[in-house]
């Protein structure tokens, strides 16, 4: 069965996934880079840059689970640009003609438009729906692989308490920002509906798996 | 030099030190036990109580910090007694006749009331003064020994802000709690006067170690 997975979602210890004051010159407000240093150190994220070199541990053993099994992804209007990015016509997304994805990507918004079709594969599809429909929609677009859930927290959010998430790994950085999106509001007692297993890093980066217990 | 120490500061991983809905019946509202499983299952804890086993990992090795080296703790209102038992002239805290700290206690309050001595060479002192303030008293009175910060979060929060902790170790545990006191409110940057080291032990608890950097 396709299974929904989040992976690598980095969030600082007082909980938020992104930063405050969002814009096109920083996707993560005032948290810069400082969510995602454990993840650009990796051997994996190297070899996507060609470059040499990076970290062989416990970081790159989950980031490599990044780009494993997906037909498809899913993710928050929040992610897909900075805010308003609706407002401009000619917006693609942050990640260029050829984006990572090489798969249809299904961007939620309440401001939808039609599909814009990129090189390599990803296909931007813009879906104003329930969180269990526009699950469905992947799940087909998938064809038998797993569906990516990639963020932002308000989309993660809205998927946990929908009940629909299989899987999830959340990387916390020992670093407060204190303010910015929260991952964990309004998710009292999750812990019943997930198994949990927790590894530290010699980064200092704590890993989280949520695996859903059955439904 | 006598530091200012905070042991065993249990928190959620959605960051809450105590539930929502503190009261005499519920000293922790309606977190229960939850956040304190991993701590009363370690062998310390059986001693303190004469009972056998416990377990003898790393959850063991930090609760056993819990005793070593006070001459003194400072605690929050909050911490000494359930809302509002400043209306009650008898209360005399949580822990009975014999209370576990052995030393002097400064209870920091709005509503100061005479000193209470204990049992086993507790007092408790009631200060209503600003954290330096209180910290100095407790010093004087830990005679070169180390200074408790006992909590709860809002007091720990306080002395933080103040820059005045030396060390403080933080067991999270993988529940989310949803509502309830905060610990890491309006702390942005703690990070920049601390050097941090996580290590997630087996039981699920993730132990936080946060030393001041020299300042
Ligand atoms: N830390 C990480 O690992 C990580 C991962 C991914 C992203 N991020 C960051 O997170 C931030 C974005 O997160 P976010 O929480 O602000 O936003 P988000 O989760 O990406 O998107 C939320 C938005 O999606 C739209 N939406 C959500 N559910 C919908 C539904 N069912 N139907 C229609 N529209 C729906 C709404 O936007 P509209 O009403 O405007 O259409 C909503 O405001 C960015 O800064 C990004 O860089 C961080
Ligand atoms: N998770 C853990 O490991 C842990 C550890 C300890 C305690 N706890 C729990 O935490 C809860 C208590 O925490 P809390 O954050 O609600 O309260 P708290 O930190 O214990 O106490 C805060 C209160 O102390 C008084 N206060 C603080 N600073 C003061 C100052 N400078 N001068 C005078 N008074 C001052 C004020 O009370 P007044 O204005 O009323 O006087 C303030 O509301 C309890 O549920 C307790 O069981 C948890």
């Amino acid at each position: 069965m396709s299974a929904l997975r989040v992976n690598n979602l980095a969030i600082s210890l007082d909980g938020f996934a992104t930063g405050d004051g969002q814009s096109l010159e920083a996707p993560f407000g005032h948290a810069g880079e400082r969510l995602h240093e454990w993840y650009v150190s990796t051997r994996f994220f190297h070899a996507q840059d060609g470059l040499p070199g990076g970290t062989l541990g416990v970081d790159n053993a989950f980031a490599e689970q990044h780009e494993q099994g997906f037909g498809a992804e899913i993710m928050g209007a929040g992610k897909f640009g900075p805010p308003n990015w609706q407002d401009d016509p000619d917006w693609k997304g942050w990640w260029g003609p050829n984006p990572p994805f090489h798969t249809p990507v299904f961007v939620v918004t309440h401001r939808p438009r039609p599909s814009i079709e990129m090189d390599g594969g990803t296909t931007y599809h813009f879906v104003d729906a329930a969180p269990s429909e526009v699950l469905e929609q992947a799940r087909q677009a998938a064809d038998g692989a797993d569906v990516r859930l990639g963020g932002g927290p308000t989309v993660v959010r809205e998927f946990l308490t929908a009940g629909l998430v299989d899987y999830m790994h959340v990387a916390q950085v020992p670093i407060l920002l204190g303010r910015g999106v929260r991952l964990w509001d309004g998710l009292e007692s999750l812990e019943d509906a997930f198994d949990i297993e927790v590894v530290s890093s010699p980064s200092g980066v704590t890993h989280l798996t949520f695996v859903a217990k059955p439904r």
